[in-house]
């Protein structure tokens, strides 16, 4: 199975201050498990030259994808652009179609300022924007996406044809009352008979409501029905009587 | 001056996979600026080996803190804990006091499992837990903390007094409906004016809700009472009536 990965690279002292609650991790992350495509890795950098070209090309060239969001507004902060033309040493060019876009899209309200966002890597290609109009770009297997949740998400639509998907991985979760220090050892056991799955085991401690949910992972439908009927009747064995979330029933 | 830096680094599947929202960044992250520790990048990576243990090298020795978040459960899938003592290139012993406080807490339900949290490396110091008890750790500048959130921000209460910390970074936020297609030229030669201070542009789109959130941020008052006043006028010039938030007012 070819399965690709990919990594995101946010661009933001507005995250790292803690001004700004990052949710453009979960959205991404979505939207690859639905394509089967394996999120595998996420940094957070400041507005900063040389942090920003490194993170680019370390990530670029350890995953089939990269996607990066943030710093490609029109202010003296937004230094996504140059960054990313910098890192694949290509100048920057005024790209024709975004040019018309923002023409058409700013009317009488054109400046320099909105025209200069139209600069773009000299090979990239476009990625529409569906919300707030003024298009972003592709070069190779970077993507370069806005920060604000609503017009990245409206991107990412786009970008979705510019992928090369894979075989989805399924999800069952089982979520009980049995606490991880009773049932590690079973589990343990459990994952060691089906490489194919991966299990996480994820607690939550709201006391009185505490527990554990079970995480079952896989592209193997058979392997995933299998382990999940084992991790059932350990909870059931525990004293536990599983919630059950499945993408595929057993 | 001599300011601290930091990176987090977190572990979990459950992050990248989208299952779960992080919250722990922003905690931290505020946390930090408390304390005038400059917080410069974030990790986040799955639960495997080589992963964890090359992150963890990279950045213990490229910022004064590294906070880890997640993966010092109990089960297999809790790999964190043998993973820094590899980092360190140290072996995982019993640490007595950490056993002390989990066989107080377990009393007649303590069992293997629960005793072998109790191993950590040789060296490490620990961390108090006033919320689920069983403790963590730190080795030199590595903080390992747990990765529920409640839990999280109990450990951080006792990291306080391990750190060094320094000057705090005041901020001020001016937010009006000027858009930054009109003020980014302005803003660009104010920031020119004043190296002490960072100013970040951040724009709301929720039409009609539409506008500008200038954040300006420095160790130094006087410039960034400076910085601010020419913010606020230029937000007038505009049209704007800017909506302020000060730590330092002017």
């Amino acid at each position: 199975m070819n399965i690709r990965t990919a990594a995101i690279l946010i661009i933001g002292d507005e995250i790292l201050s803690g001004r700004t609650q990052d949710t453009n991790v979960r959205t991404i992350a979505h939207f690859l498990n639905d394509l089967g495509i394996d999120l595998k890795e996420v940094r957070i950098v400041p507005d900063q030259k040389e942090e920003i070209i490194e993170a680019v090309n370390v990530l670029r060239h350890k995953y089939s994808y990269l996607f990066t969001t943030g710093g490609i507004g029109s202010t003296h902060d937004d230094i996504t652009i140059p960054c990313i033309a910098e890192a694949f040493d290509t100048p920057l060019v005024m790209n024709e179609e975004a040019t018309k876009i923002i023409q058409e899209h700013y009317g009488d309200h054109l400046n320099d300022i909105r025209l200069s966002m139209a600069y773009m890597p000299a090979n990239a290609l476009l990625i529409h924007n569906p919300v707030s109009k003024v298009p972003s770009f592709y070069i190779e297997n970077v993507f370069v996406l806005a920060g604000m949740p609503s017009v990245m998400k409206g991107m990412l639509e786009f970008v979705k044809s510019c992928l090369e998907s894979g075989p989805k991985v399924f999800v069952n979760t089982l979520t009980s009352s049995v606490v991880e220090g009773v049932l590690a050892k079973e589990l343990e056991s459990i994952q060691q008979q089906y490489s194919d799955v991966t299990i996480g085991s994820y607690p939550f401690y709201n006391y009185p409501d505490i527990g554990t949910s079970i995480v079952l992972r896989s592209r193997n439908v058979d392997a995933l029905v299998d382990a999940s009927k084992k991790v059932y009747q350990m909870q059931i064995d525990f004293g536990g009587h599983p919630k059950l979330d499945l993408e595929v029933p057993f």
